[in-house]
């Protein structure tokens, strides 16, 4: 059994050469992000990933405070993220605390990147947080929304999630390889993350 | 909204017809299984659809006994996949209750299916059943399993998961189109399938 501990998260660079090798896939960027309900029970849905928050280890992903999961994670605010790349067959699992910053967050620093979070989409991904209500029955006249101000700042509608990891578990499938890697506190209190081989 | 019931299960035809667009692509019958843990966290890993029950909705899945999913189900037995396909834009979130049937199963229906899902893998695919225990820390020296006696029935910790559908929610991105798919009981007590249309 081989360990080692590092300050920096390996997995990271790990995760950063998965998404450059397979970066010629549009679905590549695609994950599935479990969640648990409020009457315990998993769910399951597909986000996409939407970078980093700058300098830290934190997973950005956009969201519509309308959607259960929301509603998820204010019961329990861990989830886990499987991401697989379809292209060179590497799985990622990444578990942790999730952050949400809405539009009533009062936190000016997390304000601000719920802004730019908003502006890095495209003006046309920016109009479905205009629609109704997902996930509730279809009316068949829907009010349609064609047009936003493009510099018009985030609608309420508009969550900005940041997933704070805690445990990976990396997967190789051509190589049959497996990496568990977790987090610890050093005696100062520091985060430290190890990694060690673990059977596939 | 418009809104339907029948008594057989109108997404079953939509995800066979994806599974058959799709069928090209090797990671297409990979699916993300989301469940929760004793710890009440959710837990989300890559699997591989193994296929209809015979005449049923069950989906099966293989997977090692040993695995952290079995103390997952065993504590909460609901589970929800999320099927993306790259292909055609589909997403398919299927929510239900999941049996394992694994060898201490005392029906004799069950361990025949679990008999003849062994024997519909590969002789390969069958090898790493009898590999160290996943998950665990590896050591450096492992014994190797390279073969295995084609006719030889199921091993210890091979076990059959069957997933029976109650809630399916399906999402086109091409047309961008929702239906919701549910369970309910007539007043024979017989199931049967509602669907409607839901904003995306």
């Amino acid at each position: 059994m081989s360990s080692s501990a590092t300050a920096t998260a390996t997995w990271k660079q790990l995760l950063l050469n998965s998404i450059n090798s397979n970066s010629h896939l549009k679905h590549s960027t695609y994950f599935q992000l479990a969640t648990v309900g409020i009457n315990g029970r998993p769910s399951n849905r597909t986000v996409v990933f939407r970078g980093f928050q700058d300098g830290t280890n934190k997973i950005q992903i956009n969201t519509d405070s309308r959607t259960r999961k929301i509603d998820d994670l204010k019961h329990c605010p861990f989830a886990e993220v499987c991401w697989y790349f379809t292209e060179t067959w590497e799985q990622f699992r990444i578990h942790g605390k999730v952050d949400m910053i809405d539009a009533s967050n009062s936190d000016p620093d997390k304000l601000k990147q719920r802004e730019a979070a908003w502006f890095a989409g495209s003006v046309r991904s920016r109009l479905q947080y205009l629609g109704p209500t997902p996930g509730i029955p279809s009316l068949d006249e829907q009010p349609s929304h064609d047009s936003l101000d493009p510099s018009a700042g985030p609608v309420d509608a508009f969550c900005l999630l940041l997933l704070d990891p805690e445990q990976v578990d990396y997967l190789n499938l051509k190589s049959n390889e497996r990496l568990a890697f977790s987090t610890r506190r050093s005696f100062n209190g520091e985060k430290f993350w190890t990694q060690y081989k673990v059977n596939p």
